[in-house]
């Protein structure tokens, strides 16, 4: 009789992660792919992102944050892009010493978030690598046929507008670094502790994804630096900003460090991981946006308006702002 | 004015990655995400499979099969499931020794693959890493709506069928380790060089897909070694399999090399990385699922019986062939 066991593989599956594989087209991961059907009238919008131990986060982050934060990395550009979430699939690489409390904490805070964000996970691939811990995951959601909202369609004299705080996660992967600087920023304990947070989990946006289908002119998440992102928007939109910086949402914590240090402006508006929605709409949406905004109970902040040109420009008293490097880049 | 120039990054992907993207919810890779109409009365099929350097391919095999064997494990899983490709997206970690010609490289031969078989890039994500160059894929196909080819569905009495040949690549990949086993199995170099490529680049029998749909009961591909896939699915169906191991197809090099080394047969049956399909149908409809592969130019194989019970029995002259590990575990 030929073995007839599950593999350790499949064991660690079933224990792990077919608890979170609630989608019926998951087939309980017993299968080599899922099926979907995907809403009537619906388009499925695709992404994919991951993180990379020593790149996207530190090795001995707590487990449990990993792959939520790989999750809503995901869960954000769904947001930006109006849909609501479907599910995903979970490509996970972990070094041969990974231990098994950590993939259950792991999978633990993945589950979480899977079910808080109505987003289940329907097939996966686990490898042992020599490298470090690893997740990627695509991310499905739907829209209606041909709403999906793009980086590509803002218009001349639309507003800008920007969901929540902007560099907080930057700041707070600065003193997950060197946890001094917060005396230095005149940080209390309590916001020093709120930058790390950010950082370690971002807080998604997809209570807004219905507003900004209905709303926005154009979106993107920003996941690279304001500043970069919104060049982005610009370039794909052939269009140009014009962005007052006073006007940029920042949280207490943020507001403490760049008036005890001012040039730490640069890290908020260039840092990255901030997983907000920068949006762009005509003017006479912006009140309607507003309500739908504090139904969702997310703040949300016009900060500037789209011009005829190119490039986006950062207004600080009167002069732009130069920074040497507008997002983050990979390369 | 802030920086309007493309990234580093973002010049990379226009250069090597936007030219796969011929799809037009791709966008040009220029948002945050794609959109997919799927085609009306479908089911979306979605799969996801990697491969890490050191593990699944050697760090110095040729650049242009890697991202080559990546998606075509995926489209292989998309064949089982009997679903037509659609596209896919690409997460890529490269440390940063890689050189810009592995790149152009690695993605020539992916777009090559992208357009042979019909599967444009829809999307991704690219990272340095300290560790190993990585690449996963999550690949997407449809199918008419609640009729993906599942493996839980195989019944008492079906025939078992494999597609092409089995064991190829796990020979090819010890050959790749040591050359001079060639010559103790007595293969000739073109054999050799067979079972190599095998290795390298497997055939995923897309070509069969619109069969499978059409005739099989149940069917998976065979990924991690025929012995334990066909145990998975047997398994999943709550039956057992009677497989003559004597019909198991083999190459002309496989067949050579068992020959000379009869213990290679374990290798054969329980190696992986084959990508051909194994799937169980009722007898009558054998020949016409045996006319289509030969449309199809691919050819199949009966080699067994589904019968009441639990497991897959490897028979070879009358007696039970039993293995230390039906299939490949990463774990």
């Amino acid at each position: 009789m030929q073995d007839d066991a599950e593999s350790a593989e499949e064991r660690l599956i079933a224990r792990y992660f077919r608890p979170l594989a609630t989608h019926p087209g998951a087939f309980g991961l017993g299968d080599d792919a899922a099926a979907l059907t995907p809403p009537a009238g619906c388009d499925v919008v695709l992404t994919t992102d991951g993180v990379i131990a020593g790149v996207h986060f530190f090795a001995d982050d707590p487990p449990e944050t990993i792959g939520r934060k790989a999750l809503r990395m995901n869960l954000s550009d769904l947001a930006a892009k109006g849909a609501k979430p479907i599910g995903f699939l979970l490509s996970v690489a972990l070094p041969s010493a990974t231990e098994e409390a950590w993939l259950a904490a792991f999978a633990e805070g993945l589950g979480e978030d899977a079910a808080r964000y109505g987003c289940p996970l329907l097939g996966g691939d686990t490898d042992r690598t020599p490298g470090p811990t690893s997740v990627s995951i695509a991310a499905f959601g739907a829209v209606p046929q041909g709403k999906m909202v793009r980086r590509s369609t803002a218009r001349v004299g639309d507003c800008v507008v920007v969901t929540g705080t902007v560099g907080d996660a930057a700041l707070g992967v600065k003193l997950r670094r060197d946890r001094k600087l917060g005396k230095r920023w005149r940080l209390t304990e309590a916001m020093a502790e709120h930058l790390e947070q950010r950082y370690l989990l971002p807080q998604p946006r997809n209570a807004m994804a219905a507003a900004v289908l209905q709303h926005a002119a154009a979106a993107m998440d920003v996941s690279d630096g304001l500043a970069g992102d919104l060049a982005k928007l610009c370039r794909a939109s052939s269009v140009a900003a014009e962005i007052d910086v006073a006007r940029v949402p920042l949280s207490d914590a943020a507001r403490t460090a760049v008036t005890a240090v001012p040039e730490l402006i640069e890290t908020v508006l260039t840092g990255g991981d901030d997983y907000e929605i920068v949006l762009t709409l005509a003017p006479e949406k912006l009140s309607a946006f507003r309500a739908a905004a504090q139904v969702a109970g997310v703040s949300v902040s016009e900060i500037g308006r789209l011009q005829a040109g190119q490039g986006a420009r950062l207004i600080q008293d009167g002069k732009a702002l130069i920074f040497a490097r507008a997002s983050y880049s990979h390369f």
